[in-house]
């Protein structure tokens, strides 16, 4: 099988709707099984049209429809975007036999436009016609917009199979979600246990990423189980759904936006974990420590300064805490001439791993991100033109 | 009178102790009149030697005499750093008759470096003879790491005179105080009056400055009072005081590592002075928000964004905010390309002025911080190389 086969039952249909150019930026994904889902939703307070009505339908935890428009957000759209929205999923309730709560709609792009609603007509009603076989790198490029890469992967648990599709390269600081994350799978699992597995999954994952510090008005992450592949070890599920997760959490730092380099964060000996969680985040957001990485410079200081900056965790001693960059202790050790080498060697890879240990307690958390370059900055300075 | 022209009673040593290759990295300002002072200082957990010891001594609130060594911060440099710094107020104490506690030691520049004690060494017993009439250029020349400008100010308030010098252009995210920031005044004001007027005046400027979210180590601010031109009406000091202290926060701010924009975020109408600052700073600190600045791309849906992602106060309803452009309205204003060109030319000065009415409340906050250009990273990649 190859890493595009889908678990059993899912259709997919991905066309180009004209939005973007001419890549693909309409993609539905169905099942006509039952299923049980579970959603996370982004807790911005400027929460789009297409979040604000899928957190309301992912309460009956029974999605058997995702369409992801790409390349708008449908963001701060007014009424207008709810009712664009409502057409949407009318027509896909009609074609599709679904209840509107059985629709997961996501949308990701420019904030603050209508949805071109004459374009997306004129495909919409095609969707129950075009549904082929799911494939996930058709998915994967569909929902993507600034992205370089098709993010997807495929895990087996017993004789179930995930496909974890996501997308997101920049405003990704996850609030309880990504950008856009979907996974699908023919496991059979009660709703609330998918539920509760999930959300856990999530934190240890999409919610330790953050590329720059901001929060989309987008973020939508969740799990379709149509059970046609009968009932899995949860404990199996759960690891075999972090795997997942953690693959598409890497390939999205790795592909933010100018990265050169994924950063991974390990805050270890924490009084809890969202203490480590804290330290973790402050050293991978810091724009200096992130275009020190991207540089290669050993500049270890300016992590003890993100550190340092975590002002209310006052039970943080500097003379408990030891720091490493790869295997090399840069803190408190005094750093030989052979020790800054080595540092520089791992610099220059492409995963670089930074560890702290805090000496507050036993907990740990984990965090990725990547390297700020000028690139970023290029990128992001004329986005809307 | 020049705007270097000091007030009275105030003396200053400045030269080159070789720590930068040629230019001034030792600068001991004085004045033998005994006086009442305030300071702050860095909320870091990693607060350098000099802070850590001047934060006890700013305690009697007298001091005389502040010296900065520029380009090493004397930060996570152990025991040796503690030693050092006390070589060099002991130094000071015995040349110019004064306790340790009358000196406010300063640092600034990269962390985890000791000090070159034998260059210091050298210069140092020099201080008393090379006392010269303060010359606030020269002094805030010498407190210069990578600044490009020097950071001065001056007001008169009755017959007194204020003169501020500050210094600071990257890793500017001051919790208390700014990287270094120090103002002296020939004005009669008791100790803890001056206290409490500093604050307020400290947490209106320089803590509402942000150029990159990164907190200092080794952040100090600072007032000396001498006294001798007598008393002054207060709230005109206050306001005085004020001036100077913002004329600095957007010296700083347009100094900014990169900066090629002044932006100045007002947010109006929050609950309160908190909630208007957190949002204020979430837009001021977005990197997003910041290279569409330095672009100047009329992408408003960020602000929103930066907006919503403060995501615990849940009492900013989108309905009510209303967001500003300079005079622009263009949120929840339809633009239409006359507007959308009206912004444009908004962006293209220097300074950038983005104003936020939240709707919560009556209470108000701006804050200052500047644009994200490709220049801060590429300069952030190889500093300590």
């Amino acid at each position: 099988m190859s890493a595009s086969t889908f678990p059993q039952g899912f259709y997919s249909y991905v066309t180009n709707a004209g939005i973007k150019n001419t890549a693909q930026d309409f993609v539905c994904v169905y099942t006509p099984h039952p299923c049980t889902s579970a959603a996370v939703f982004t807790q911005s307070l400027f929460a789009g049209c297409s979040v604000d009505i899928s957190r309301q339908h992912a309460k009956k935890q029974a999605f058997q429809c995702v369409l992801t428009i790409s390349k708008n957000a449908n963001v701060a759209t007014g009424e207008q975007g709810y009712q664009d929205a409502q057409t949407i999923i009318t027509s896909l309730c009609e074609q599709l036999a679904l209840a509107p709560h059985q629709i997961l709609l996501a949308s990701t792009g420019i904030i603050g436009q209508p949805y071109p609603m004459d374009k997306i007509r004129a495909v919409l009603p095609q969707v129950k016609a075009g549904l082929q076989s799911a494939n996930a790198e058709q998915i994967a490029r569909g929902i993507m917009t600034t992205d370089t890469t098709a993010k997807h992967h495929r895990v087996r648990v017993g004789n179930a199979t995930v496909v974890g599709v996501a997308k997101g390269v920049g405003m990704i600081e996850p609030n309880m979600a990504t950008l856009l994350a979907f996974f699908f799978t023919d496991a059979a699992i009660d709703a609330s246990t998918l539920d509760q597995l999930f959300r856990r999954v999530m934190d240890k994952t999409f919610n330790c990423l953050s590329i720059d510090t901001d929060t989309s008005t987008s973020d939508t992450a969740g799990i379709l189980a149509n059970g046609l592949a009968g009932e899995v070890d949860l404990e199996a599920f759960e690891n075999a759904l972090f795997d997942c997760a953690l693959h598409l959490v890497k390939a999205i730092a790795q592909d933010g936006e100018g990265a050169t380099k994924l950063m991974e964060v390990r805050v270890q000996s924490a009084r809890d974990v969202k203490q480590a969680k804290t330290v973790a985040k402050s050293i991978a957001n810091s724009p200096l420590v992130k275009a020190a990485v991207h540089g290669e410079d050993p500049n270890w200081g300016r992590i003890l300064m993100a550190i340092g900056k975590c002002s209310e965790e006052t039970d943080i001693k500097p003379e408990r805490v030891q720091v490493f960059i790869g295997d090399i202790e840069v803190f408190p050790q005094a750093l030989t001439p052979d020790l800054i080498s080595a540092v520089r060697h791992h610099l220059a890879q492409t995963e670089v791993v930074m560890r702290v240990i805090l000496g507050t307690g036993i907990e740990q958390a984990c965090v990725w991100g990547c390297d700020l370059s000028p690139e970023y900055v290029v990128f992001n300075s004329a986005y809307s033109t």
